[in-house]
């Protein structure tokens, strides 16, 4: 267990900085609290391999733990977000191994969207040109996504002989864009364009390609400078709130948000509107 | 308990009449069969007090067992819903309270969702003007929304240093709009204009702020000359299957609609049918 | 237990053929994977009778074992999809039912839709005109659905005494327009318009009138020209994700596509990309 090793960049309470963090597989950028991870092999549409999809894993782990990082954003290098899996580096090598061997890759794969949803930062994907596969997984699994008009979201498992559901896609996509147009998508893996992405929910919003990435650190950076904590739970409560009934949920939040409501960040807002001033939030 | 009280208001199997309910803390009024509340402080936008809060859920309480209502209108006075709780008036004292106070307070505003989604009438919001904070979540909440071009409905508990996981946002936001565009509005707190929200699915339509409430009452109306007993079977199973896999469901619904096919509305529909007559419902 | 009755067109591995099928209640017609059912009582609007209710759930049902059918497309004849439950055939004797006749009949009826849904052959519905009652919920039951502008789109329940909740609509509706427009749909029993189902993701596309089967049977044959079994694992897990946490849906998925990783049609798909070719995919 990591936090057991005592490691030189870890603080007390189970805390870190990640700021220092040298990725071997990806970009990593930390600027105000928000860490942008550029997926960066642009001559082949920034592909996963077995590297990157084992580090993004660890790198998504390590965040709840660290208390510099309170945004993420997920980018790709060279006007394409992620082709996905690589057919030569990943399809070509699983055609090869056994069930056991199978099964650790797909659990590997769930494991980074798993590590993504349980981080409590919010995470932007920031999607242009191509999206495909393992890389619309990606930008799907992310809590809020800006696209381009000219971006191509394609589940495209199907093309490859493979199902629709992989790493969460059955149980997400539909909660984005409706039951009826992610099966679509599913079993014909087709693309989605940019205007149909946002009219569909996909996309929470079109920017210009240039003002793609721009746009994206800004609203992370909008939300971190807002309360911490209490982003952490709300990004908590949309993951355990999935699957419950409405008044257990209901129950859920009272406990969720009594807790907020006893973090200095709620007290700094009360004391900041009774002074007719913004609020300024610590996270804590 | 309420109903082994013998209140004269009563009637056999439960059941009693609301029309000559005296509200307190906002209007109440009954037009055939349509209940209208209107939160009603206009001056300040219609906060929600400790008072208000109470008597919101007495009264959806209280709707289970009112026969004389068929449909709810939720509305605000002076072209605002609701500005939600107030800063002095809520905020300030909760800055004071212990942990169990804390989670009294949450659970009872909780309980007000509860009520308005347990009781077997539709509930209508119409929204204008300003939605924000527990006013945004008492239109959620409700069954179908009408609105306005210049409503503004904003989530905003990260504003006051909050999670935006309150009174079953997490859950019920993104079974409206979709899981993106709900993550967006409760990490950031923005509000959501009223074309959006109509493009989204939170509002059925939107009318021009003169018609809003004529429109909701009508709509309610519509609501309330249809099958009262069905109708409040819709709502029960709307609620019930929130969480369920779609077998159960089916067979839920089975046993659901037999017990309607039971019912005395259905013989009038199938006699009226067959006379080439509109069928007149009476609720049993 | 009908596959062990050794019928002639069975198949080992307990696969059958079902291109000889005669129907009875409707017209059934195959072509290159892809079956087309007619409902086929042009001059009422193509109505469900107790008697097509029950074929439609045995043909469903057999579709389990049909290793020559790869997609299916539901159709009406004449302009219109299906009237629903006929007013004199099944509303009528309904109303002299006693409870448990009521309930075999809910229960027969919801096991057509439950057949429709556990059957692997993705269902595309072609819906132009008259889509009503029982017909809506077949629409809405389907995998996919094209429409046209002209079609109307009624689940009019409540219309009969009756409560929305009917063979699913409560838990699959909100799933495909999201929860305030199905309320609406459901308490009112309007029709839903082919651009507003369009719009709200009912339909996944409209088309001209004379466009509609052909397009609904182009897309089937992409689909049906796809990874057979993947397919088949795709909506199985749609189905069975339903009220699944999202982790547990990773984990789900991380077996699914395990056992599709070990499939003929991955390896085919592999080999052709690594030669540049396009994949034929067997099933296997």
């Amino acid at each position: 267990m990591r936090y057991l090793q005592g490691l030189p960049h870890q603080l007390p309470g189970n805390r870190q900085q990640l700021a220092a963090y040298q990725a071997r597989h990806f970009r990593f950028e930390m600027e105000s609290g928000v860490a942008t991870v550029t997926l960066d092999r642009p001559e082949r549409k920034n592909p996963l391999t077995f590297e990157s999809y084992a580090e993004l894993r660890d790198l998504f782990r390590s965040l709840a733990q660290a208390e510099d990082v309170r945004a993420l954003v997920l980018a790709g290098a060279g006007g394409n977000f992620c082709s996905g899996g690589d057919v030569h580096d990943i399809i070509g090598p699983l055609t090869k191994l056994d069930m056991p061997g199978l099964l650790t890759f797909t659990r590997m794969t769930g494991d980074v969207i798993k590590a993504l949803r349980a981080c409590p930062q919010p995470v932007i994907a920031a999607v242009d040109g191509v999206c495909a596969g393992a890389g619309a997984i990606l930008a799907m699994a992310s809590d809020m996504r800006l696209g381009t008009a000219r971006s191509k979201t394609a589940f495209l498992f199907n093309r490859v002989g493979l199902a629709g559901c992989d790493m969460g896609a059955c149980a997400i996509l539909p909660r984005l864009i409706g039951q009826g147009r992610a099966s679509e998508l599913l079993y014909t893996g087709r693309s989605m364009g940019g205007e149909e992405g946002e009219r569909w929910g996909f996309f929470n919003r079109l920017c210009a390609p240039e003002d793609l990435l721009p746009q994206a650190r800004a609203l992370a950076a909008e939300i971190a400078a807002g309360p911490a904590f209490a982003n952490g739970m709300t990004k908590k409560m949309l993951h355990q709130e999935w699957s419950m009934g409405v008044d257990e949920a209901i129950e859920a939040e009272a406990q969720a948000q009594a807790i907020c409501m006893a973090t200095n960040d709620f007290h700094r807002a009360y004391h900041a509107f009774a002074a007719k001033q913004k609020p300024v939030f610590e996270g804590d």
